[in-house]
């Protein structure tokens, strides 16, 4: 049984994350990939819609830029032959404030040949509302 | 091919909260069902946990008696044998005010003999926050 693409996914986006290296996450994106993460444009660059392997490169140094993954936990996972969906709790630090945040997310994903075609992420935004506010 | 259990689930659902009628989801959730939506609970009541029916019957009517389903777009679908995920648009409107809603939710279920075991669902809060604000 072949490794499911999510779990290869998962460690390249947060090493592009962390570690700001993107030599694996670029070979695990579609060239015209449609990335979507729903929640307070405002607050975040990173949020909102992308198209293609360039803009989505470019929104990960953002992200990076913005935030560190202390870790985070898959609460519900559902996996299909070229889809997965999960929903996690991730434990971030804001690196202009070194302030921890805490905030939930689900995410629906397609793959095409091992590549990430499509993904749809919700964050619950409130939760990091009221603690950028605090 | 028998239906699967989120599409009577699904319509029982918005009938239970738009005709206030229950007798149909009654015998579609599980004795012990886990029930969470996740979102501001200081902006509404029915957000938070909830176990076992008579609690999800209650937080239904609460449900009810705070808005009607104007209507709703399955953006994206996952089906397993015994459980369910999608992402879902919903034009609500709020029966105080009588203003529109509108909010992206994702879901993840769990059913056991076609009854609702489990459901996990996330609100995009900000939206709704931005629009309460407004």
């Amino acid at each position: 049984m072949t490794e499911h693409s999510l779990w290869r996914f998962s460690r390249a986006l947060h090493r592009a994350i962390n570690e700001r290296r993107q030599e694996e996450i670029e070979g695990l994106l579609d060239d015209d990939v449609d990335w979507a993460i729903y929640g307070p444009i405002d607050m975040f660059p990173f949020f909102g819609a992308r198209r293609g392997k360039a803009a989505v490169l470019e929104v990960l140094r953002l992200i990076a830029d913005n935030i560190r993954v202390r870790r985070f936990d898959r609460e519900t996972i559902m996996l299909g032959v070229d889809s997965a969906a999960s929903m996690l709790r991730y434990s971030l630090t804001a690196l202009d404030s070194h302030k921890p945040i805490s905030l939930r997310i689900a995410h629906f994903a397609q793959f095409k040949a091992d590549r990430l075609a499509s993904i749809r992420v919700l964050v619950d935004t409130f939760d990091l509302v009221e603690q950028a506010l605090r």
